[in-house]
């Protein structure tokens, strides 16, 4: 099995992608894929790996500033500028202008093509903007996530520094090597490292 | 509401766009509006309308050529036989032959980059060969479906005469207006009865 997935199994565990939380809601259980003896619900990474290959699929195939990657969460910050620097995308890191996507009044209004989610419920206005404005709605789902509103679910432990890290690094690469910028066997020039939160800021 | 739709509420509710099946898998819950006494559940027509505008966009940027149109069922045959002549796509209507994404050695070899489904049960091999080879599988779907190895999801009626013409008849206009090759405003010059497959064969 290992040798189909876009890194190793052991990688994948390691970073905790498949790591849920104790809520399971109804419309995320064809993604999980057990539950534990102390209730935490575990997701199916090889679902994760094959959505991962979509959402990049349809990311590389849109006007790259047109993609918006929204993420309130603190641990999503450095992934996201990571990720948008990479790939050309419009970064929306941290908190989420309400009207962003449907106020053209308003000084950060943005059009995007494309909208991609790091957690449905931390960045549930961006998600509603979205569905609103009628553009593909991506996001990182978690067991506890609701799919209301998302086109697309890429099932993973949307929460931890390095699960998103991996996350974002996994589609930045992804993305180049479907428009063509990297082939298959070619080193991808960053590290998972450089898409990673510190764990917490050090005064200078 | 209805100005917001791509076409008039009572054209969808004409063609049965709305009309599920008396049962409902757990994974379909998120599209169905209401349970009628009957026991029939209904879709909800404004996701069908979101996600034919969702799935279109994802369908104008590929390849036409390399869009696979697939649907067994016997009125699937002439809705997907003139959108695909529409679009470009390459239509699999009628049987389908295993091996037809996997096996290089067969005739009817073809190797798509993204695979359009009509209902996921009938064309169940389509649906698994396509997650197979990983590309994403758009599908058609009824309220007794699995969303098993399907990416992106349409709730509809995908058994009616009338639906299944209306929902290609949608797909095939909204692809020519995200690739900009007819202009919001313009006439779509087919009716949705060129995708109407007809009810009976009528000897010659």
């Amino acid at each position: 099995m290992t040798e189909d997935l876009l890194v190793a199994l052991d990688q994948y565990l390691a970073a905790g992608i498949h790591i849920g939380t104790q809520v399971k809601t109804v419309t995320m259980e064809p993604y999980i894929y057990r539950v534990r003896q102390d209730g935490l619900y575990v997701l199916d990474i090889r679902k994760f790996d094959e959505r991962i290959r979509v959402a990049s699929r349809m990311l590389a195939r849109e006007d790259p500033s047109s993609i918006a990657v929204v993420g309130a969460r603190q641990y999503a910050q450095k992934p996201i500028q990571t990720f948008s620097t990479i790939i050309g995308a419009t970064p929306l890191a941290g908190r989420f202008i309400p009207g962003t996507f449907t106020n053209p009044s308003l000084p950060q209004y943005t059009e995007p093509s494309i909208v991609f989610i790091t957690d449905p419920r931390a960045d549930a206005q961006a998600v509603r903007e979205g569905a609103k404005i009628r553009v593909p709605v991506v996001a990182l789902v978690d067991t506890d996530n609701s799919l209301q509103y998302i086109d697309l679910a890429i099932p993973c432990n949307n929460k931890g520094r390095k699960s998103l890290s991996l996350t974002y690094w996994l589609l930045a690469r992804q993305v180049l090597r479907e428009r063509g910028q990297l082939t298959p066997d070619a080193e991808f020039p960053f590290k998972v490292e450089d898409f990673e939160a510190t764990l917490r800021r050090v005064e200078a």
